[in-house]
């Protein structure tokens, strides 16, 4: 009864929309290393999309990292962004700062007319997020979340798999993301550790993983969540969580157990245990990992290996897509609220140990 | 810097301080089929016990199954058994009857100062499994709760690894272990249904599993609990849970966080995230499947496949050896009522919905 196959799937874009068009021209808001080492080499390998204008603390800084590519004609402070300088080179901004700086540079692109794809989490509390959407909303302007695991062409076969009922149904989850945060930015002054800046180190931040794939493999929103949140080192103090775990209670009384931690080793995985099998993504989140999807119900057991794509790329592409097609957007600000709204719940229930309804 | 190794280990019993003796004479308490099909041909094959005696509501039907094996030379009743009938024909009782039956039939065992093998959940309440204990201590006879886990060949591996801190310190734990009871048991009046008989369906049952296998890896136990407790299919309303998760806090920091089924597919794992590095057994739990140990760290990953043993057989001859030699039993009394009580908090807290201290 058992058989084992190993398929080789081919990266389909089963969400594209549009073939030719654009390109979006993009600015992108805030130069660290994601923006400078994955999201310009991301948007260069890119079809419907292109980087024309970077915003940085300096037009200096700015204006230095531009020169360094062919399609970026200008290089702008965040001052400048605001006051609309070189509004007329792009056509959307990705907005990639510290979280709690998402809101005015969405409020102003907003203002400017301008299309936005938003970093995760959207911004540092439910509140200012709440406030982004309804800037996109008034100002009536595209805004889609940067859940990359979206269009990844993995997690996309593994949430067909389970709605195809391949596994039965879904019974219990497992996620899991960690990484040693201090190993990949070696720096205690980081803002994901100042909690005015990040709202939280790991939770709201690497939680998104296990939390928002979770909804999206189930297409399902938790109704309850109960957590906990510690932090060992002395440089996760102010900001409270290097590690958390939480509970997801869904409607269908589907439970997911999660793990996430930024102090240790780099791992992750997602697993949904069905009523006639089981289905586990492994590595799951990280960018770089060749990923394995493994499937085993009744009648067999089948692993199914992944072309490697660009997750940066799909997700650019998706977006543009979007932008050019008028479609709608799936991880959108309403949907990112609800991942908002869990993440103050993990904090909540963390501390006051009990279980919150959302 | 990566690579993957495939090593064969031998099953070799770490734990052997006897070769020779015995054999340690059992009756067998309880005649159902785990009795049947597991335990008498473990015994069979086991190197230092030896099926004596049966033990079952009637004389007729324990006779009738005794009279299958050359060794067993009595089968007699419950009613006969409290009475002392044959207790020169055995040295140590294993008793394999519905929870809340474990308690009188040890309390006799002890009084006729037999030594106990005592199948898991130990009792169904506490309270039941600490007069059980006491039983035993006031008797001065050996007792061993049946946590098969601890002498499976592959997760004492994975102890061993974790104990020489192959991963680093340990940070987070995910534990699963599921089946679909009912077409196990195809009996919609089993006992494990019947809350007065069993104590619960789950947690306390298939939940021992993750739970004391995570003790065991860790060799350390919880000391805060947090749960989820659910029944959908109406055949578990009485008994409540069908379906549990729970999250174990250790005073080390690690949060270990579970999920059971008595109604989603076979499956089983249990995986350590550390500091340095991950290691995974999977399946890890169910008797008859062919273990897979994982372990990755900064240096490497390597895969270890182990030569499938009985794990009954090793079980019983690891009772043998400590009945025999006067040993220390690692899974005694004490050590399962520490499950006991996380048991009844997981109840506890998914009633409550609130994190509880043990």
């Amino acid at each position: 009864m058992d058989s084992v196959s190993r398929l080789s799937t081919s990266a389909e874009r089963d969400w594209q929309t549009v073939s030719e068009g654009g390109p979006v021209r993009i600015a992108m808001i805030g130069l660290g290393w994601w923006t400078k080492q994955q999201a310009i080499p991301a948007v260069e390998a890119s079809d419907l999309c292109e980087t024309t204008v970077l915003v940085s603390s300096s037009a200096e800084k700015a204006s230095s990292c531009a020169s360094r590519s062919e399609t970026i004609a200008r290089g702008i402070s965040y001052d400048e962004f605001h006051d609309g300088v070189a509004a007329d080179a792009y056509d959307a901004v990705y907005v990639v700062t510290p979280n709690a700086l998402h809101l005015p540079f969405v409020e102003t692109a907003a203002e400017l007319g301008k299309a936005v794809l938003c970093e995760k989490p959207i911004e540092s509390t439910l509140d200012r997020a709440e406030r982004l959407v309804a800037a996109c909303d008034d100002a009536d302007v595209p805004l889609m979340v940067a859940y990359r695991m979206q269009t990844e062409p993995a997690v996309r076969r593994m949430r067909e798999l389970v709605q195809a009922e391949r596994i039965g149904d879904p019974v219990q989850v497992h996620g899991h993301m960690s990484q040693q945060l201090l190993d990949l930015i070696p720096n205690p002054d980081q803002w994901r550790l100042d909690p005015e800046l990040s709202g939280g180190a790991t939770a709201i931040d690497i939680g998104m993983y296990p939390l928002n794939t979770t909804r999206f493999v189930l297409d399902d929103d938790p109704t309850a969540v109960s957590a906990t949140v510690r932090a060992d080192d002395e440089l996760f103090e102010a900001v409270g969580d290097q590690h958390a775990s939480f509970t997801l209670e869904f409607p269908t009384g589907v439970t997911a157990v999660c793990t996430v931690s930024n102090g240790a080793a780099s791992a992750s995985h997602l697993e949904v245990i069905g009523t006639d099998g089981s289905i586990r993504l492994d590595p799951a989140f990280a960018p770089w990992a060749q990923r394995e999807l493994r499937v085993s119900n009744s009648e067999s057991t089948a692993s199914y290996a992944f072309e490697q794509v660009d997750q940066m790329t799909e997700e650019f592409d998706y977006f543009a897509d979007r932008v050019l097609s008028g479609g709608a957007i799936l991880p959108d600000g309403e949907h990112a609220l609800v991942d908002m709204a869990v993440a103050e719940a993990i904090y909540e229930s963390g501390d006051v140990g009990r279980r919150l309804e959302l």
